[in-house]
């Protein structure tokens, strides 16, 4: 079952840079910075309500994200949704046709467990499902 | 000041079709459709915690969105902030810089008031500013 959107990241060309937009203009808190080694990003948080923007940049020159900059420019990259047991929906999306980017989950940041649903089964949206840790 | 993220915008190309996986594989209740006459979409909605996921699709071969799904395809069109006075909301954003779709709030659904953030401010982010109707 989803629980709630964890978070809609943004891909930007320069986390400083988009960043200011979102603290001076929106009056967001930027609740933390994280470099992910295995995605080769760096992220920024803001947390609104239940939810969080992040701001995603490449960290570096061979990042995936690259790609999506250059291709499709700025904008939103993904949307994640909470869940309590990922396997579990996982198992459950191939179950019901969906076409899965993962097939197992693989690990997130802050110790999540997640997995992406494939943009083809959810009419152009790369969609992200996450674990958190229990410790989280 | 932002309170939580009321909705987030997929444009699809038929909203009966695009339904089914946010149905079925998803597993979200489709809470209702509304016809928007001045957009020329129509929208369904599914709540998600605090906020909504909406599908649109044209409802005019003259829809405005027809143009988007044209050009960019299925995907998230916008990203709506939940605020208390969404025209001192405006007055500050202009006042902080920020480049306006509207320059003033106009009528949204379910008798909201709402306006639009250019994507130029926003690291190419469309974002809709709400104030809902104190009916709602």
């Amino acid at each position: 079952m989803l629980k709630k959107i964890n978070h809609i990241a943004i891909a930007v060309n320069n986390l400083e840079e988009a960043s200011k937009f979102y603290q001076e203009v929106m009056g967001l808190t930027l609740s933390g910075v994280e470099v992910v080694p295995a995605q080769k990003t760096k992220v920024g948080f803001f947390k609104i309500g239940e939810s969080n923007i992040e701001l995603v940049q490449p960290s570096e020159p061979d990042s995936p994200l690259v790609k999506f900059l250059e291709t499709k420019g700025q904008g939103i990259h993904h949307l994640c949704f909470e869940v309590d047991d990922v396997e579990a929906e996982v198992r459950a999306f191939l179950e019901k046709g969906a076409t899965m980017v993962d097939q197992k989950p693989r690990p997130g940041a802050h110790h999540s467990k997640v997995a992406f649903v494939h943009p083809k089964s959810s009419s152009g949206v790369l969609i992200e499902l996450c674990e958190l840790s229990k410790d989280h």
